[in-house]
């Protein structure tokens, strides 16, 4: 099937997921749809993540997408569930992959998760890994210092390093978990500072990689893999602004970015 | 939905899927089906493998299984398809599973493949790793003297070192690969010699572990995950020796298996 595949978020955040997506599925197309200008999700109520949500899975249902990829834990927090029941196509988020791959590698049933607020206010992990095993005790923690920071560009040096030791003492105060789920897609960036702060025993799980291996495994379930060897050109759209956006992204990717427009939502500024 | 999941092998090999999937999944009941008594499937010719595992299909679905796991590269490799096509419940096999993951992890996109003749000589590892990436090379290897040895309980020491190291010579040769995929479900039982045997800068991936992390994925995605909390009680069914299976799995499981019985075939003796 040579249709594309739609991957939706609420900013530049999701194109960690978008990368994974590629690299795991190199004869892939893929659209992304990024609500830069009303960034972050994560302290929103969830009626207005719902609304903006539909509003962006709306514009890409009209690109006849054969999937879609949730890459924002918020809205998948949110939205999954409905977004399954209603939609015709398979639609997968990025909180149930990173708590099966937590299940896999965690030895002692204790895992940590970090997100944004809404994500862990929502107790969508939780709930999702004790659906799977009810002896899972889990450590989450918000971290509302880090998307921001990303956003700024700041992975590296003394700020940094201060922010994410400060941010994380609580997780490591309780100091039992073997493995960490970076619950939210900006995170990866930081990654090696988690890392670090946390120690070499926790497995640290990015939600994003395993997402793109669980997209891989739902469109061969569906025998909807594209089988042509045509180097697929992928489409970029934002509702903010498009050279922040280039920026980041051709940052990000090995190529540049070639098909990046700006999108108008209901409600979000054509001119921002 | 509280059915059972049923698992089919050739032989006590499938357990170590079956303990990876009791691991993740562990509110699941399983029932395992191998088929001892003609085990080895490798060197058999497709026809033969194809109408054996239909026989154990068969047996699995009068007990009203609500998923099934080819636990068996061989058996993979040759009626992956067909029972997907001609069942009505999901069914997964070893191969995709460890394939998607060996895409994961690998950074230069070189893997190794080792398994039986039968599961090498079928192709099955190389096409579906390049259908997902028409870039990626692939060197297999078949290792016949590794099922008899694991078999014989032969796991550790002198002799099954040289073995492994001899065994492994032509892949060592080739030297490019960054992740080697364990293509057959004795070999987890011996992947610390096969680690040491490649050296560390190799990722090995365990198909049976991919496949209960995907089991799980399937299971959720049919919306057939078991929400009850009550301990499960497992069924094992053999075709072989009871007691030399009960042996096997007892060392395997942290748990006495409690459910044994001998199952007669068409064309399995049943006083084996």
């Amino acid at each position: 099937m040579r249709q594309p595949i739609g991957v939706i978020d609420s900013g530049v955040g999701g194109l960690t997921v978008a990368r994974e997506l590629m690299r795991q599925l190199p004869k892939e197309r893929f659209i992304y749809l990024g609500d830069t200008q009303r960034c972050p999700y994560g302290p929103r109520p969830e009626d207005e993540v719902r609304a903006f949500t539909w509003q962006m899975v709306n514009y890409l249902l009209e690109k006849e997408i054969k999937m879609l990829v949730i890459a924002c834990n918020t809205a998948t927090a949110f939205t999954l569930e409905e977004l399954q029941e209603q939609l015709s196509i398979p639609v997968i988020g990025v909180i149930e992959p990173g708590a099966r791959a937590a299940i896999k590698v965690s030895q002692n049933k204790r895992i940590g998760v970090i997100g944004t607020e809404g994500t862990i206010n929502s107790k969508a992990y939780p709930n999702a890994l004790r659906a799977i095993d009810a002896k899972i005790r889990v450590n989450d923690l918000a971290c509302p210092p880090f998307v921001p920071m990303v956003e700024d560009g700041i992975l590296e040096g003394a700020e940094a390093e201060g922010v994410v030791a400060r941010t994380l003492t609580p997780l490591k105060e309780m100091n039992h978990i073997d493995t960490l789920i970076l619950g939210c897609t900006h995170y990866p960036l930081i990654r090696h500072l988690v890392q670090k702060e946390m120690g070499d025993h926790i497995q640290v799980i990015s939600s994003g990689e395993e997402t793109a291996r669980e997209a891989s495994l739902i469109l061969a379930y569906h025998r909807a893999l594209n089988t042509s060897n045509e180097q697929p050109v992928h489409e970029f759209y934002t509702t903010g602004d498009i050279e922040k956006f280039r920026v980041v992204a051709n940052s990000w990717f090995e190529d540049p970015v070639q098909i990046l427009e700006l999108v108008e939502l209901e409600g979000t500024r054509s001119s921002a």
